[in-house]
Order: C-alpha cells, then structure tokens, then sequence
C-alpha cells in the first residue's frame, strides 16, 4: 500500500503573513517595519511574498501603505512580491507602486462573497475580466483567491460542485494559480479528499494552491491529504497570523513554521530556511506585542544556529 | 485514487490526560478536582481513561494520590480506569486501591529507557514478564507503553528495526494493547507510514494505539496517515496537556479536542461529545490557572449547546 507515491519532491509556498497574516491584527505595524518583516522573509528563500493589499484604506487600515511598502522593498531577481487587488482602482494602485504579480478575490459562497466584497460571484468574476487585459499589457503574473471553498460561514458546507464553476471560469482567464481555500479552517482531509478529484479533471494541479487556517489544528492533515494528491503549493504565514485570537471561530494561517517542519520532516524540499522564518516570526511578534501561535515556532530559539 | 478506503469507522481514543497530561504541570491539582476531572471525562463518554500512576511520589508529586483518586471514583460499567505501574511494587498498591486497567511502561531507545526509568530495554520487560503473572491472576486488562518509537531526545531517529523487537517482545506476553509513542513530537506522516508497514506483519492491528505529541504540530496529520492504515486506537490528552509550555521541544500531547474535531469531520465515530471535553479542559484550565493549548479547544465557548 503506497500511500505516499505521488507526495512531490518539492513544494513551493506562498508567504502570505505580510498580507493575509496582517490585515487582521489590531496593531497597526509601522511600514519601516513591514519592510524588514518581508525583507526577512525573503532572506529566508521563499519565491513567492504576498506582501501588501490595495484595498481601500479605510477597509484594512493596516495595509493603507502598501504603496509606500513597495516602493522601499527592494526588488529581488528570485522573489516575486505580490499584493491583493480588489478591483480596477485597486490595480491602477498596484500598478503605479510597480506590482507586477496580483491575487484577485473571490469565493465559493454567494452570501460571503456578499458580505465580503459587496458584491455576487458573477459580478467579482465579471469585474477580473474586465481588469485582467490590463494586468496582462503590465505583464503581471496573476493569482486569484476563491475562498470559502469548503466551508462558508454563513451557508455552511460548500460542496464541490459550487466549487467549480468559479475555478473553471477562473481557469478560462488564464490566471497563473488558483489559490482554493479554507477560509474558517473547518475543513477535514476527507473534504480535501472530495475536492481535489472533482478539481482534477478540470484544472492543471500546478495550477492548484491550497489555503488552510489552522482553527481546529487541522490544516496539516490537509496538507498532507493534498501531497498525496501530488499537491505541491500551499499558502502559509509565518508565525501562524491571520486571525483574531479573542474571536472563537476565526483562527489564524496555517503557520509557515509547522509546514516547514512537517515538509522538511517528509524530505520535501521548500527553498526556505525554517530558522529564517523563525526569526522573522520572532520580530513580528516584538512588534504585535504578543506571542504568535505556531507550534514549531516554539521549538526555535533565536540563540540557535540558522 | 482512494486513499481514505481503509479509515476506520469508528475510534477509540484513550483519554490520557489526567495520567500523561497532569504528571507534567507544576501546579498540583486537588485530589477531589482530580475525581472531577475524571468524573467529567467520564460523562464525555469515554471508554478508556488513564486515571493516574503508582510511580514513586517523590518522582512524581503531582500523582502521589493515586490511591486516593481510585478510591473515590465511582466504578461504571462502560468506563476503563486505568493506571500506570513502573514495577511490581507499584502494582500492588495499584491493585490494593482496585485498579484492574494497568499500563506498563518501556521505551525503544536504550538511552531514553536507562535515563527515564534507569533500566535497559531487556530489564524492562523482564519486569513485565515477572509481574504480569499476578496481574492476570487479578484479572487486570494490560496496555504497554513503547516510547520514543521515532525520536529519542538522545539518540535522534529510531527506525522500525528498533521499535520491531520491542512489540514483539511484548506482543508474546500477551498484553492487551500496544501504544506506540512519538514522545517528543518529532515523528512525521512517512514515519508513521514506515513503522505502521513495519508492524503490520508482526501485530494484529487491532492491538495498536498510536501516542503522539504535537510540539510540531503534526500529530493529527500522524493522525491522519495511521488512519490510513486502518488504525483505530489513539492517545490523547482534554486541551492538550502534556509538556511544559516554557521547554521546547517538551511541547504537549495531541489535544483531544483536536483529535475529536477532525475524526468527527470525517465522519468517524468515537462515542465521545465534544462540547463535554471542553467542558472538562475548562475545568482543568481554572484548576492550573492557565490556558490549555488545544486549538479546538479555543472554538468552544461554556455557555455553547451540548
């Protein structure tokens, strides 16, 4: 019985506790600071930083300086920086700080897709491919986000079947990677299971990225159920930020630590340094003023050898 | 490609929580909120619970009212109290007090069993053989502890070829069950997937629990693997007591919490409420005067439904 024939040599992971990892914590972090946190991450080896969004301000105040944010980021040949673009005015943002790789935003279920962005599937699906020529003329790599992608908050289970419609129209788009995640982390590995063979047979799976919060502890068991899938990149944030700690319900990122250690533990190469991260992690927590979650984070002791 | 086809459906967990978890907290618990504990896992519907231990109290202070905890808890029919005995003299005050359930304790790493109980393997289970005869006679139910099966804190990685003897060893005495243990957390899902092949041929899995640590946060996705297997027993402690939160690399045992939320998620029965271990870790929780680390656990509030 090999259970583990398809698990892929290597993974690739898209960093996104600078974006998805900060928009939800209190404590606005200066930019200077920001800058460092990416630049750390970036020296840790990832290829891929979601760094910033250019929702509106008033939205998501902690990201109200992603411009300023990318301009002081050096650019580097083996990172691709890229940042949320909700809309239009969104990307002219983007464009004019000089993001050249977007994450565009959807979901599964209406009702969050509703409460989220104020606005139906067809319509966020319609509004990317009126924007999506001009990413293209900008030569933009383009990823999109549908969310909600097996539980909602609001409707409860999301089947696969209303799944895919949105990752199909997604694909006929062309973005680069669709990024299908579990946005309140209740998903178990049997659903991971479900959808990624209803997933197959419609999209590339090197176009497939999954996106798991740790709210019941479980995202690792997903992972695992994607990598015997032959599943081979996964959105994480360093330190395990995404989530409000005081609010039941909506937990944090899988941790960048915790896959690291488990990827690493199978003998999967990342490119990524997991005391790097670590250390990373431990600034952020110096200026959050609190103690991230991350299992593995624990292990690391900022004294120890990188 | 049907990788979940020999999940079990149904689990037993072993609730070790007030032997395992508590030996490990500094702040010693009240024998009657001991029985309360117990008492509360008990009416969360567990079948088996690893009550306490009649090891010396100078070496665990925490446990030195073993004797006491059994005798105020009220015997029940569906319920295995068990206890852990290091030797015969701790069986005879485990059976003075009434304990028909016993845990016998030895590990896979040489260097682990002589600083941990100050025997080699073979003296270990020398023991067993010469005090398993009275506990038959006194018609005990017998579980034997096989740590460090994947990491020794000393030695590093133990392969199979290491744990092999060891359960066999044990197997031809008889005992009832084997928990096979990643003491420290390290193991990960190919490891899991190594040991349980190495096994198979010489176990009936039916005999096999597995005990894992989540310091990395990858016991449910070692969970998840043996589940794989088919394997239908595991260890785990209400809120993830176990380690001392301040030691890394000395980090808690699976949370139950954890462990219930993602077997439920399948699909798979256990017997066990959810809502009630919350109770019972919220319990604990003003006992020690800190917060249990289960991440299930954080999305359970008192005041929810049963």
């Amino acid at each position: 019985m090999d259970l583990l024939q398809h698990i892929p040599k290597r993974v690739r992971i898209v960093e996104v506790g600078p974006r998805d990892g900060l928009q939800n914590e209190a404590m606005v972090v200066a930019t200077e600071d920001k800058v460092r946190f990416v630049e750390m991450l970036a020296d840790a080896g990832f290829a891929d930083i979601e760094v910033s969004s250019f929702v509106s301000p008033k939205r998501v105040p902690q990201l109200a300086d992603a411009s300023e944010v990318f301009a002081r980021l050096q650019p580097r040949v083996n990172v691709r920086y890229s940042a949320l673009v909700p809309n239009r005015k969104g990307l002219e943002r983007a464009l004019e700080a000089g993001v050249r790789a977007i994450a565009l935003f959807t979901a599964a279920s209406e009702t969050f897709t509703q409460k989220n962005i104020g606005m139906t599937i067809a319509e966020s699906l319609a509004g990317f491919r009126d924007l999506l020529p001009d990413a293209r003329a900008a030569r933009c790599w383009v990823r999109a986000y549908v969310s909600t992608a097996f539980v909602c908050p609001y409707e409860g289970e999301i089947p696969p079947e209303q799944v895919l419609p949105v990752v199909k129209a997604l694909d006929e788009m062309s973005v680069d990677e669709i990024s299908v995640g579990d946005t309140i982390g209740y998903a178990t590995p049997d659903d991971v299971a479900r959808l990624t063979e209803a997933l197959a047979p419609v999209l590339p799976m090197e176009k497939l990225a999954y996106h798991f919060h740790d709210t019941r502890g479980a995202a690792l068991a997903n992972v695992l159920m994607a990598l015997q899938y032959g599943i081979a990149a996964f959105d994480s944030s360093a330190g395990g930020t995404g989530g409000c700690p005081f609010a039941p319900g909506a937990a944090g990122n899988l941790a960048t630590e915790d896959l690291l250690s488990l990827l690493h533990g199978m003998g999967i190469e990342t490119g990524v340094r997991f005391e790097a991260v670590g250390a990373a992690s431990r600034f952020l927590e110096r200026k959050l003023g609190r103690a991230l979650t991350s299992k593995a984070l624990q292990t690391y002791q900022e004294d120890s050898d990188d």
